[in-house]
């Protein structure tokens, strides 16, 4: 057993504060990772505040990180001592579902292990990136490519996973106009993937406040959706529709600038338990309501060699960890371009 | 001009009665055709009853229909007099749209023209099938192979595009699973077309009435939806489920029965204006909600000859015209096996 410092979690409405947490020690498929940047996820703050069901505290948050391998199990193949690596929102699944079988381990049919404040196998919970030091078996870990540096990768781990897999899966590229709703921690990374990838990229935003961000980050256009005539100008005309926030929007009126088979596709869990919207709006021009969650781990890895092909990474704002409450009510003010980034050295 | 005998709705609630209507002279680029066959579609029914909104009356309805041309206009050149052929739901679109451009003229952003009911492009009503002759630009007439009969052909022109459209475009073929919820006129073309397309065909009905008739049509299994256990045993099995049944469904009961990727797909209009479904139907499994429409005509002529490949016509009840107003209530009742059809030879 390893005791490590950590950032957590005591209870849904104490602000975070230092800890000290154990990890397990390093099985023949385990590796140890020195964890050198984590990112801050909106997500953190609906889980840590209990807005997604009661949790068992403490709870270390931090699904998106990236570090060095310090130390690897007997059996471990994929990953060596030294070795630049990352890992996301799971850190295991059952490994034997069809779906696990298609690497398609986000959607396991048996529920995957989340990366904090989850069951683990061994019968303790899951702990977070906001560490110095993480435990994962070698299958769950990706490795970051040359190029790319831990601090701006470590978001890619979620918010990059998150916004790839949708724009492969519903088939961004040339010729195919891609619309991002909210250019925030998971929008500012679908415009640069879509623009990458080829596509006509257009953001959709509340105002025009970050139209210089857009354009510059790979947008071809920017519109406001607090101004009406967006709706009407745009009516038919996106092939895929990301939509990044996670509280309520006027579906109908979004799907509505759809093309034939066009595709509006939620990103990550909504807190609203019903979805509605008008018949029409999806009946016209066989248009397709969907939601998409993180990636698998092969897509993960394929997503983070994409990004050091063509130069990606978040745009962040690295913080020391004693700034992460903080952090967190900036988040939920949208007072970060675009993604809070914790040094790790700060906890050591 | 020409004066045909038809059988027609006065009013929302007057029962439908013989009457004569007017056909256009046939223009350069039209085909008259005296019509030998025309199905009885659920949709005539809410149409000429005005639940889909008031209409224009008299409504002489029939979208589904087969006949001869013995007439052609001087430019002509897809078809010529003694052709057996057929028209659907739609007798023109604009042609222009990015949607007519690629053959899915269903989906016409200017509003295609509606086989009865709708205003046509030289300022008249169009009128249906329920008649003995009609006039159609030649673009929406599709051909009927040799093989199929007029008889068994007729509903194909609505109920077999309307299942083979999505069928294909939701990729049913070998080693994929295809549930389709109600066995009536849509549902037995949508069985026999899956499993001609070599697809596992469920039919999930209310009860298990008609499960002979299924698996004779090709369904390969057969449950009730009356039987809560359906849905704990088929949790997460299909690629594809599609939705036949015009009224409400409990669609997170029907969308949990989807796997990986499966897609929910409701067909033709419904008369609810909102959809709603729990989010975590969607959101699990990546699945997908869509609606699906009839077919473009291009389309519509491959399912004919698709259907002629496969031996596969409608399962009909024929009746005289004069029974069309007791078949009204026995559709409604869901007491036909499978589609009425009427002999356009007593009209004459």
């Amino acid at each position: 057993m390893l005791t490590v410092n950590a950032y957590a979690a005591t209870s849904a409405t104490e602000p975070l504060a230092p800890t000290t947490i154990e990890r397990r020690d390093v099985g023949p498929h385990d590796v140890l990772i020195e964890i050198k940047y984590c990112g801050i996820c909106h997500s953190d703050i609906h889980f840590v505040r209990g807005e997604w069901g009661p949790q068992t505290y403490p709870v270390v948050p931090g699904h998106e990180f990236a570090g060095i391998v310090t130390e690897v199990g007997s059996e471990v193949t994929k990953h060596a001592v030294g070795d630049r690596v990352g890992v996301g929102c799971m850190v295991n699944s059952c490994r034997e579902c069809a779906n696990c079988l298609k690497g398609e381990e986000q959607y396991c049919l048996k529920g995957n292990t989340l990366t904090y404040g989850a069951p683990d196998k061994d019968g303790t919970r899951t702990q977070g990136g906001y560490s110095t030091h993480v435990v994962v078996t070698e299958d769950f870990v990706v490795r970051i490519p040359d190029g790319l540096g831990l601090d701006e990768a470590a978001p890619l781990l979620c918010a990059g996973a998150t916004t790839y897999s949708p724009l492969r899966h519903w088939g961004a590229g040339p010729g195919k106009k891609v619309a991002v709703i909210g250019l925030g921690g998971l929008g500012h990374l679908g415009v640069k993937l879509a623009h990458a990838m080829g596509a006509e990229v257009t953001v959709l935003s509340q105002s025009l406040k970050k139209m210089d961000d857009g354009l510059r980050l790979g947008a071809d256009h920017y519109h406001a959706t607090n101004d009406p005539a967006t709706f009407e100008k745009l009516a038919g005309s996106f092939d895929v529709i990301l939509n990044t926030v996670s509280g309520n929007v006027d579906r109908g009126a979004y799907m509505n600038l759809l093309a034939l088979d066009g595709a509006f596709v939620t990103l990550g869990a909504s807190s609203e338990p019903e979805i509605s919207f008008p018949t029409f709006a999806v009946a016209a021009n066989r248009r397709v309501f969907t939601y998409s969650l993180i990636a698998g781990i092969r897509e993960t890895q394929e997503m983070l060699d994409f990004c050091a092909e063509y130069g990606i990474g978040a745009e962040i704002e690295v913080i020391p960890a004693e700034k992460i409450n903080e952090a967190y009510e900036r988040v939920l003010a949208s007072d970060v371009r675009y993604r809070f980034v914790i040094d790790i050295a700060s906890l050591a």
